[in-house]
């Protein structure tokens, strides 16, 4: 076996939880050509980021993400901080030769993810590596529908539906958290939950959006303030009411090459959708249908079949030879959320041990942050808007 | 075209309502041999049955069903009353040379349906026909099913598992109605609903219920009698209550032939399952589900696609190449629970007019009865009982 | 009990044959306070129409559909034929004193709708009724959805996601039928099922389309002509090709009243989709869904039961307190496609025979064409399009 | 915190991989009154038995089980091997002074089983617990199912129908392999999914089974030996065969406390199920279903809500407030298989360290073997059979 691969990771919140999962777990249920060491996790707060470091089992923290970029004893540098955070880390880190799996949005601007995938690119040539973690692309039945439509089960494609729906902010009473705020967050349902889908069904399908017509939309626009939505304030009124600064919906038409057509929604007011990633693909030969809620199925429609025999077949994606699935459980038992995580640190170690490119790319995160731009420039302007191509 | 089929009809309340029905539509959708004519429905109660004739499209009426049996213009007896009266109205249309449907089931005992087995052998010496009226073997789903397990779409038979659940009687204020009654219905769940699964069952698999070990249980053993519930009675308390004398509940464990095992159920209990007509039988090639509350729907599973590829099939069973279906709508335009009705009048005048025995025919039904009668009877003994041979 | 009211029919192929069977069905399951008659249907070709009467059970036919006009049998004229040929009759017959049922989309183009709209509102004043007949909106469960959202169980309205999947023309070698000829049919998917989930969406929301963003699409630009591809034709190859000049695919952003927003796509390449049509409505408070391959079935999200328990609630919309259903049979028991037909006839009757208006009136439909034109519009120009409002 | 709990492992093979998933990861998901130390697994191969130590995440390992028991780290013994060899391994354990975690089902039969359950409450007096691993009391949904009928949302229950399928064997010439031999399984669909049944309905409807009556079958009597299948044998023929000795289906009916009826199916032969743990219960107010297949939601059916808006609620049991969630990811975010076994590892530690009994106790799951064996005997016998009451 090779050297050990040594990560440190920044931020462990929500997606710090869910990695740090992963990194834990990933050793022991595929056969890694490098075995994974949870070195040190860094965090603004010194006592926090000790606690989450003995939670979430890395060896030591900091709370000083620069001290990463130093420690010989650092190879990896996982990113989960919010995405305003994102260029200066991955560049620094990329600079210092460190490899970087970076949360998506890759970053809150098209030209904050330009220079980071520049900045890859130019690592690259020293064999340091970097993946943006589009981690739905890790889903086995996600993965399935890639492999199906490369082999042709779906013939010419037609048409992509795809929707991210969930509804966690639809009581107005929700407070103003940092994912609502632009200059934290960069975008609301757009870049949370809308990149998501960009980035799955362009892999799905192998095709590019290049042009789209979109609608966003706030439909809470202030909204009280965490502070006084946990009582901390002792006054009240509409003085502890802050802006929502960004789109709780965005909507948008699109053409993919080849002759798809598309329709996109993200929002977080879709009552009783908690994580409604579904996705539809519609070819000449048959159809696939994906659904989050139901993460471990895919629903194939083939016209190969005998007339009377066909209709939507719920492939249950726990078998061994489906991906991923072979070092898991038997049939029909389950998989979750998290093992997204673990199938995507597989992939990255996998990748760096071979000395090859992971995907998705920094470039490839970039194309989606430009499918994004065009997105909200199309809102703002209320016209069709072409995605610039990839250029560094 | 030749002469028209005149039909009579005895009881217009439920069943006579969907018989109606199909009577009304069966000549406007399928190109028949002959025409259908509602000639004239019975009844005990003139006004009542007047009305009744007019709302359901019948020319004539009568509060004598032995009116029909000398009516030259009456061809064909249709029983739509409660199962005590069966007997004595079939065996006497036939004995006048009408042909009879029966509704299902055939009668409250084994012996009446004997002697109307028996009766109707005699009468088809002389083309008398005699159909009992199992509506569900019509749903086009169900007659797929048959058609795919007789071409070894499923191999091997292992298992039956069926179950028929309802809720209407689960408050157990609902009135002691004349279903509740055993000297009028026979039985209550296990006639009423476990005679549709026990046939529907051999009737896809091609085979026979040989033993039964069973129990039934009557929940709620007294209810209101329906005047009382009807607040007609002036007096409270339980002389207004009556014993329920029929099963709430029927289960069994049954050995079909060719060492198939079997579990049914069926019970007027099951909170929330309006009509739960339930089926799955399992193969050593494949699965077929069929759920009557999605009557358009069949589940298919088959080992004969790729392993990755396998899963249940939601065949929509609305293409014209599905039985019965080339008449109706385009497809996935749905259609409903009466249709099974208009189907089993088609399948009747067409045998009528080719001059062949419809099935199920009276001993068909015979066969169920003694299915019923070794349930109830195991139930009665606690013990595994052998279901009687049919014989005459 | 009134006066009949004496139907005309004018064309008998798929909408014909529906109607007809509402026709002869309405009087038998609903208390009516005029009986139905079935005097007469007219198509182009005597021995065609001849033929279809008889089977659908009209009295009487003829080749020539004015004549309806000048009978005094004839109440009421139902006009079944493709779109290019509303206007003509519906004017003609409104002028004529005849109540109309005019099946959707009202026209092919605006101003033909217009001039429809403007001859109900003038034939209205001597008591002449028409009606166009979106038949959706008297599915049971699409009339709950409306009541339900009416009384608030959805809160404030937020989105709005329908969808009309079908695939019957998937195939590039089905023939260039008369429905994907522009002088013919108006449209493609936009009219054909576009239009019916504009109508359904603003029926049960009671907000209307304001601006809409469209694409269209022509996946096959060249298809058989029938003759060709019945094998009728002689000769080979592209001289029995011709051009489809209809859309195979509408896609539309939309904004309604009050900070709705929502998507509507309408296509015929949705491989699988058989009669698709896909409508979700989210509010502040709740969630309703429908899909029509499953129409007898609601789902209900609300956010008004205890949290644990939230979930979506699958309606079996089949019991007698829900809309049109005490008429028909017992819980469970379905109901199909027919009977929105049916539903639409007892609508009209009762509306005619109160002396009020039937709804959708002409109006409301024109204002579908409306959206429909703004649709068209936005496709062509790529831009944004107001919908005009109603003006006669 | 208090000290550490130690853990040795007895087995690697599937159970074993599932236990060490949730000790490697209680620890980082729950706050533990002590922390887990995965100190030593044993096996009887000293090559294999390393390999899973180091795959797995042990610190040591070990060929002979005995000297767990001997070792001062280890606190607790958690039993992953055959039935055939559980009442060893505990018994000695348990007198060493170890705490027992035991996979299920407890025994390969009543006498040995009784003999532990004896040890379990000797060893109780010094405070040593015992535990029987019936890890899917731990899926959120069947303990949310448990607590809602606890409250009383179904009021009197008056069904069960439990039905556990899979399809693994139904391969003719899938081998003979350990779980299809009566003396190391002890019984086969039986015991293996049978006893999961019987424990889950019975947990969340507090009810025992009092007697069943019950058939058995092998449909495949025959198997080629592992060897042979693996192509290890030189000879062809049914030299290479062997019996098959366990059940391939088990179904029985039994009656549960308070006049609750039931029907249990276990069977290796329902094709295309994979893990297919289906479980309804109705009672007077409501009923619950369960599915493994679909292990994050719960079908709530509840006659408490308005009559129109009835139906099956699917809760996504993926809330905060759900049981066991509030640790893991947000609503709508998965959980899988392995995490029934964090979950109940996590509840061991907690009554370890508060020095509280473990749920299901080796008297529970005694129960449990006292209802297979009236299974068994019923089988046998082809009569009712009262199932043994507990007595140590």
């Amino acid at each position: 076996m090779s050297q050990p691969l040594r990560v440190g990771m920044v931020g462990y919140a929500f997606m710090g939880a869910a990695h740090s999962q992963a990194w834990r777990t990933v050793n022991h249920v595929y056969d890694l050509p490098a075995p994974v060491e949870m070195r040190v996790v860094s965090g603004r707060t010194e006592a926090s980021v000790a606690a989450a470091a003995a939670r979430l089992g890395w060896s030591g923290h900091t709370d000083d993400w620069r001290t990463l970029l130093t420690r010989d004893d650092v190879d990896l540098i996982d990113i989960c901080t919010p995405g305003d955070t994102h260029a200066e880390i991955a560049i620094a880190a990329l600079a210092a030769g460190k490899h970087v799996l970076c949360e998506k949005p890759l970053a809150n601007s098209v030209a904050e993810a330009r220079k980071m995938a520049a900045a890859a690119l130019a690592a690259r040539a020293s064999g340091v590596r970097a993946m943006c973690g589009f981690n739905y692309r890790r889903v086995p039945a996600v993965a399935l529908m890639r492999q199906m439509i490369a082999e042709g089960r779906l013939g010419a494609i037609r048409h992509v539906r795809a929707t991210y729906l969930q509804d966690w902010i639809v009581d107005p009473s929700f407070p103003l958290v940092w994912r609502l705020r632009r200059e934290v967050a960069g975008s609301g349902a757009l870049g949370d939950l809308g990149a998501h889908i960009v980035d799955l069904t362009q892999y799905v399908t192998g095709r590019l959006i290049t042009e789209v017509s979109a609608l966003t939309e706030t439909f809470v626009k202030r909204r009280p303030l965490p502070a006084a939505s946990t009582g901390l304030s002792a006054t009240g009124g509409d003085a502890e009411m802050g802006d929502v600064t960004v789109d709780d919906a965005a909507l948008f038409l699109a053409r993919l090459g080849e002759g798809v057509v598309a329709s996109y929604e993200a929002t977080r007011f879709a009552t009783g959708r908690k994580n409604g990633l579904h996705v539809e693909i519609n070819g000449s030969l048959g159809t696939l249908v994906f659904d989050f809620e139901r993460m471990n199925e895919l629903q194939f429609y083939s016209r190969d079949v005998p007339e009377t025999e066909q209709g939507f077949t719920r492939i249950l994606v726990t078998e061994p030879a489906h991906p991923y699935l072979a070092a898991w459980w038997p049939p029909g038992h389950l998989i979750g959320y998290e093992h997204t995580f673990t199938h995507q640190a597989h992939d990255l170690v996998q990748a760096i041990a071979a000395g090859q490119d992971p995907a998705p790319s920094f470039s490839d995160a970039l194309q989606v942050q430009l499918v994004l731009d065009a997105v909200a420039r199309s809102a703002e302007t209320s016209a069709w808007t072409a995605v610039e191509p990839v250029s560094l």
